[in-house]
């Protein structure tokens, strides 16, 4: 192949957007607030390259996520664990923080970096895992995404991933460390922890022509109860006679101890001149062992992007949760009574540099 | 107008000196230090501009602010409320976050930015707001100014900024939201302080030959009381028949809840051959409702700055706070007696990259 | 001399290695783990010179440390003492936080830097003090180095270097200080603690041909007992007939309060073919004055670096700490009982760009 070019690179995204959300319901609230990632996550990264010669080279990745409306950033989580996490606000190269060897033979990726069941959630969304209205319901509800240490992130892993090229097909896998002492153990319990955080996940895929297909699966282990998620992303994009338009879809599958949860989402992408339409539908439904109430919450996202260049952007989203069977969940900013709906506007600019 | 290129920039400020301060009186202290930003505040950041063709530009600016002495930074405020305060000394980009659009309109921006009101205390002011023993009494002692969450910035902005080309005026308003949810009431009672940290300024002002004069105000919501701020600045740049000698001054006023301050200023800077000589004298006044004494300091400083290069300044500074009726105002760093003075002297060097 | 160029740069190191550990006896834990900085200590810089003519320059350096496998950083300490110690995790240009002017006279630097001390430490074990299981056992069990805020660096410092022209000879001083109040005393006492966390240091040395030898000391003062350090380091680089085998030496003793300690290292680097061999023995002994029990320990470390390029390298790395007179030393990661061995093994990468 051509010969890389060793290369030191600062990038990064500023997104700032104004969001109206409310609730219905007893004890529902509204706000109006300057939020930021509607569009893209903001981010401010340093990454390099070197060429080592033979198809051989080194990488470093240092990505740190920006809370830009305010200044301030994202802790990481330093175990996978919720003991690890730190201080909510401070900067960190909690998105990404690597250094890898790659080649002929694909790459190994040493440090934080995401688990490979993420990027269904993230690429098979029009609206991705951001901080806008539109993005994925199953991201933000769910027992992993949002919530969880490793929903989107593991901290000390050993990352492979396979080739670019091997006809279409692509890959990966993670282990990583939850790095608790060997002689670790639940507080008050002789029960072990010691594997507390650790981290197994993989994906595997084929792109071809329109089609891009992926299957993903991730298990941490707690001795509380393992996490588990599974999802299955494929995505479709049509030719010019059909105005390129992209269709995608994700089912979702996640347990955590003793209850389980499923989601899906369907979703289209539609280029229309400088923009793009984008809508998105998921519906995440939690089922506790036993329970006769399965909390369901769906979510409808309608948005548009205008284009002002290859790295700017504005953009217009409406978005709406419904509820049922008990479930609350609410666009952020918002409060939602049980079993009512939460909706919401936002408007905003995305820069990337 | 000339064609903007798209650009990415670092920059920063690195400013230290040996500072010793000291108070008289009971319980008084000194101490010697080096401090950070006694001639400009020290920072370190990345902005961007990317042209959109037709007048037209996408804007993105992140700058943190430096404790170079420790290698430590600055906080950011979240909400514009107390409860929005980092941990002490973490970086952050707390001097400015924003993305903005500019075109021939002038400029909307998104994020942390200056309030308008701090501009005249920063710029009529010879020793600015910086963390030199020189800098801004008003600034310094108010009741907004250093301590309020918005007397120097406020997140979750929406700025507008008239373009540069109209004649000699300028201008800029700003609505800054708290992003209290609508429920929010002070704690233990019905009170809502739902629009607690909203704040709304303005300045206009007109710059022409040696003159430039500014007005501003400023007022953030708090259900315990607002803080309102407005200030008048001028200053006059003779010519060459008078050494390039330039003058400024500043009125103050402002109000937090039932208490009121009134500050003034007056100030002068001398070329002189490659460095420069600057002095000022403020005073504030405290004014609490009902109360007899009106707590009054007063500061004089005068500084030389010699430029080594357009980049680079040693720098001297002395200065002196007085105090009256019970005002016990010192120098960073020294402590000292209600109706006694606090004086100090300052070494530094600055670099700017 | 050569005129030199202006110039802003942005540097670092990434380094991961997954490192197993283990200890032995009552207790003894075994971890692995995901470490960081285990051939170089992971940094993020910024750093710049401008040329003023004359031989004269400014320049400024700001550097933070880096936990890249969880995305993570190091704090600073503000003011020499645990008291100024920040939150654990948080970024912070805790290496360097430096602008200095230099010339003909040397350079004199402001703000936080290693303390003179540290250096022979550093350079004079091929393993040197980073977070590898080879790092140097004195360094990190020490009374200093790792465990006090000045072992290391020291903030609020004026430090002076010789010239780079001396024939050889090489030489700093440095003073620090704790910038507590005049009045302070120790909590619940009347003894004055106005000098806690003042350090006064210094650092001669002299390189010609093969040999480096290099004389430091440095005294913290603390109202419940100084910190002092003083060490001698040596290194000698046969030539082409011999390998270009390196040995090393260093020579250190320590007190704290009423405790003395007292640590030596041998060593040896040798080039093989694009690698190195690095070896390195150490030996540190705990003397509490008046303890018949002197707890001591000794760090043999073997590793092979393997470069791939001049930024770019893998690395191992086995270590073994033996423990006697009830020293419990363990390799980071470890737990292993009193008088008990612990012993690790470590595979890494590390890159510079």
């Amino acid at each position: 192949g051509a010969l890389a070019q060793s290369s030191l690179t600062l990038f990064g995204v500023v997104d700032a957007a104004v969001t109206y959300t409310k609730g219905s319901g007893n004890g529902s609230a509204h706000k109006t607030q300057l939020t930021n990632s509607g569009n893209m996550f903001s981010r401010l990264g340093f990454r390099g390259t070197e060429d080592l010669g033979g198809g051989y080279s080194a990488n470093f990745w240092l990505e740190m996520g920006l809370q830009n409306d305010s200044g301030t950033g994202f802790p990481s989580n330093s175990n996978n664990q919720a003991s690890g996490n730190g201080t909510a606000g401070v900067l960190s190269f909690n998105r990404r923080s690597t250094v890898s060897l790659a080649g002929p033979f694909g790459e190994l990726r040493l440090g934080r970096d995401y688990v490979p069941a993420f990027w269904n959630t993230a690429i098979f969304d029009p609206f991705g895992t951001g901080g806008g209205i539109g993005a994925n319901q199953i991201y933000f509800s769910g027992l992993g995404g949002l919530v969880a240490p490793t929903g989107t992130r593991a901290s000390n892993s050993i990352g492979y991933l396979l080739p670019a090229s091997l006809g279409g097909f692509y890959g990966q896998v993670m282990y990583a460390m939850g790095e608790n002492d060997s002689n670790s153990v639940l507080p008050g319990t002789r029960v072990s922890n010691e594997h507390d955080g650790d981290h197994t996940g993989a994906r595997f895929g084929y792109q071809s022509g329109g089609l891009n297909i992926a299957l993903a699966t991730g298990r941490t282990r707690y001795a509380s109860g393992d996490l588990r998620v599974t999802n299955l992303g494929a995505s479709y994009t049509f030719d010019a006679s059909l105005m390129n338009l992209k269709l995608t879809s994700e089912l979702y599958k996640e347990s955590k101890g003793s209850t389980d949860a499923k989601g899906a989402l369907i979703g289209l992408q539609l280029p229309i001149g400088p923009g793009e339409i984008k809508a998105s539908y998921a519906r995440y439904r939690l089922e506790p062992v036993g329970a006769t109430l399965k909390p369901t919450s769906s979510k409808l996202a309608i948005g548009y992007v205008h284009n002002l260049s290859k790295r700017t952007a504005l953009y217009a989203t409406i978005a709406r949760i419904s509820n049922s069977n008990g479930a609350s969940q609410a666009l952020s900013g918002a409060i939602t009574a049980p079993n009512r709906a939460s909706s919401g506007t936002e408007f905003g600019m995305r820069h990337m540099f």
